[in-house]
């Protein structure tokens, strides 16, 4: 998928944001207006809480920010395809449109275990259609894995 | 299911405390020697968190008590079936054990929005298996939902 994508500096961004953080997952939502209202990375290792992953913080800050659950309208891009959890979390504030770079099935090639379930799969039973593109610099979200793992 | 089930107990209280709260929906951790690290409600309206299920905010809250994200050999009790959010939640905390109250199937006919994946057919995915029983003084807790939806 090419540089010139819509949303390729954002993903940039969230590739340099995992960096940083030592993780190959980090998310941001955009308002409807497409302004940015969080930016996280996974956080599991350092916080110890096994519900800490990029798209959680993203969705918890969020809500904080906006003072509200409902996030209807919003876009998440994230790094990675969201796990069951994310997925099922991006079903009940409402999110409307998720980008993400490396699937599910590219993850787990990558060496990180993954529960075997498309975000489509949950998010077809949302109220309001969800629109879900993948792939988005997938090859740059992949080298975020660790070399032995690949 | 009688009231003589091993954990009726424990069930009753998290019942208490959903009236308490003003929701369905509340959930505990014991450890492995029975201990109980983390009871709490679903905050979702209150926090405007729309992660903020019982037991999200109960895997948090016992990660936290403990310092670890690996809640292996712990035992999830809940008033309802994990929606599939708390579900992989209890995946990758490596919960071992759980015991619920009301199904999803339950909670939709009493009028609350579900996604309708059952607990098991994300958790059958676990790296070590997790026993699951439902049904634990189901007909009390399908109470706890307003009159209204009944």
């Amino acid at each position: 998928m090419p540089e010139s994508h819509p949303f390729a500096s954002q993903m940039r961004r969230l590739i340099d944001a995992a960096i940083v953080a030592g993780t190959p997952y980090a998310s941001m939502l955009l308002d409807a207006e497409g302004n940015e209202i969080a930016l996280t990375p996974n956080r599991v290792k350092q916080e110890q809480d096994p519900t800490s992953h990029a798209e959680m913080n993203t969705i918890r800050e969020a809500s904080a920010r906006l003072g509200s659950a409902d996030l209807s309208g919003c876009h998440l891009i994230t790094t990675c395809e969201p796990c069951p959890m994310c997925a099922a979390a991006i079903f009940w504030s409402g999110i409307s449109k998720v980008t993400f770079g490396l699937s599910i099935e590219g993850i787990t090639a990558a060496g990180h275990r993954q529960i075997p379930l498309k975000a489509a799969a949950l998010l077809k039973h949302s109220r309001n259609p969800v629109e879900i593109e993948g792939g988005l610099l997938a090859e740059e979200v992949r080298k975020l894995f660790p070399k032995k793992a690949l």
